[in-house]
């Protein structure tokens, strides 16, 4: 009874370190009935996102954690084909964060409604999304470009930093993107206009990113960890901002981490470059926000001031094996599970 | 000729670690003649602060390294026993940063008159001086403690964390201090009425302190580093702020720190819980700021509602030891050397 099934992917165990396709587990259930104010949505695509790794651990982070037994959670994009609320008909087009599954029962107060013909639909879960928000709501509320200082992002043909750096640009800011290999470093450099691109594999990156930077770091936007900060930290001028919204690199580290203690020496540049460390998740800035920044977004795409890259896997059944790819960085660019 | 000789300390070497005395010499050299729009200082009280530390290395900082040779550099106040300069005349008492010297030229524009019957001298270079006005613009421009909040320093008893914490409770947070031994303690909570306050030398100051903050941390005042940070970081809230104004605890160190690493574990809880880091140097918010200071904190200290204490060492000679007993936490409140 295809019509009646729902297929989800739900966690199977809790990875120790790199998840692996045995920590998720590929079920069909019955399509559940909705109420009144829900309708029923067939999800047409899941948006694979890095912040998906902590919901897998129990440790205590800024959301709970999936329990073990239930659906990966995520953002998606869905059709309404059951409606019991006014403000919905089947056929409606709506962003919801309805999970790893093929349909999902939805609250209709917390979707929000799209124009497929005003974008392409797959951009709500990407540059006009929670990823593009992510660097436009970082970059600009803690970040604060002027105009002729130097911001540099890592994973800079990812959707988050993409738009970092074509909105410091936009800003007058110089943008230094760090990628990996020659493939993703060519595409930030000739697409998303970056003034120049280290490959984060150079044993000499260093070096090299110290040679991109002339005039140091104004804004370090962090969405990686690991030894892009070692390369990035010397370079950080007096009073320079790191937004700090992901740490990639270190999600599927467990226990401690070996010496020596880099902390004593980062608190002590902390005082004496007077710099500003802030964490921050996105929703923190929606409700003020979000408004601005769809309608900025979507003119700099129309204007191509803003340019930006999909990577979708068909097929709910492959979404684990994305995942895992996107934790050691093998999509290229905003990666999205066509359903 | 006691008169026309001027004493002063200078730096004689530079300490790898802690300084000891011969890092220090005593000199005698002629009083210098002044020119136009200056005036000859007689050195009434040399302030001590933790931030001279810096100054003896010659590592890159915030601010020049003191040469080889020359006087170290501190606030002080003194009266002019010769002007040419037509806003000051002798007997005149003004605040400088003149050094740790019984005499000094100064330019007359970067003088501020102090008014002898509005306040002891001394408090210019406490309470309602530098110190003062670090933990004024620190804790409201960064920390910003809001009422109910729990703030916590460390260094309670010394005229920054004093401050900290009373400033804390006229916004309508929760004070809860940390200072080394029972004298200090009680000190701080009896007389600065911190709500609760912690030994640091107690080996239970981990779980006291938590006991001590039922509600987490919202303000953490960075001013000694060391051990007192790994007591405070897994008690801070979401969205706490910690302003970074000193790390004495590590001004003497030098080399690599052993590990484990703890700046992984710190950068997850800076992204899951929203953190604010932000290191800073007074004089970056002095020129808007230390007006409203000056009068806010001589409001509050005659009201009753911020008290001080210090710490006042006679004889120019005696400085280096009481410098280097500051750096132990040996003085009890703001360290003044009366000249």
């Amino acid at each position: 009874m295809p019509q009646s099934d729902s297929a989800r992917i739900v966690l199977a165990s809790r990875p120790e370190g790199r998840p692996a396709p045995q920590n998720f587990r590929l079920e069909h259930v019955a399509i559940p009935a909705i109420g009144d104010g829900q309708v029923l949505l067939k999800i047409l695509y899941l948006s694979l996102d890095p912040y998906m790794r902590g919901r897998m651990s129990a440790a205590k982070s800024y959301a709970a954690a999936t329990e073990i037994g239930q659906p990966m959670e995520g953002g998606t994009v869905g059709e309404v084909i059951e409606s019991r609320d006014p403000a919905f008909k089947p056929g409606d087009i709506v962003l919801s964060h309805s999970g790893w599954q093929s349909h999902a029962v939805a609250n209709a107060a917390q979707l929000r409604k799209l124009d497929p013909k005003a974008a392409p639909l797959t951009t709500a879960l990407g540059v006009l999304g929670m990823p593009g928000f992510t660097a436009y709501a970082g970059l600009l509320t803690i970040g604060q470009p002027k105009p002729g200082e130097t911001v540099v992002v890592a994973a800079a043909s990812g959707p988050v930093g993409s738009a970092v750096g074509q909105i410091a640009r936009i800003k007058g800011a110089r943008a230094v993107g760090i990628a990996g290999g020659p493939e993703k470093c060519a595409f930030v450099r000739d697409t998303f206009g970056f003034d120049a691109v280290i490959d984060h594999r150079d044993p000499d990156m260093a070096a090299k990113l110290a040679a991109a930077c002339p005039d140091g770091i104004d804004v370090y936007f962090e969405n990686v960890g690991g030894h892009v900060w070692d390369a990035v930290f010397p370079l950080l001028n007096t009073f320079a901002r790191i937004p700090v919204c992901g740490l990639v690199a270190q999600y599927n580290a467990s226990g401690t981490f070996p010496g020596p203690d880099r902390l004593p020496g980062m608190m002590r540049d902390v005082l004496s470059k007077s710099l500003t460390i802030r964490g921050f998740i996105q929703r923190e800035f929606a409700a003020a926000q979000a408004p601005t920044f769809r309608e900025e977004m979507a003119r700099w795409i129309a204007e191509g001031a803003v340019k930006y890259k999909e990577d979708i896997v068909a097929g709910l059944e492959n979404a684990p094996e994305a995942f895992i790819g996107l934790l050691e960085g093998r999509n290229f660019g905003k990666l999205i599970v066509k359903i």
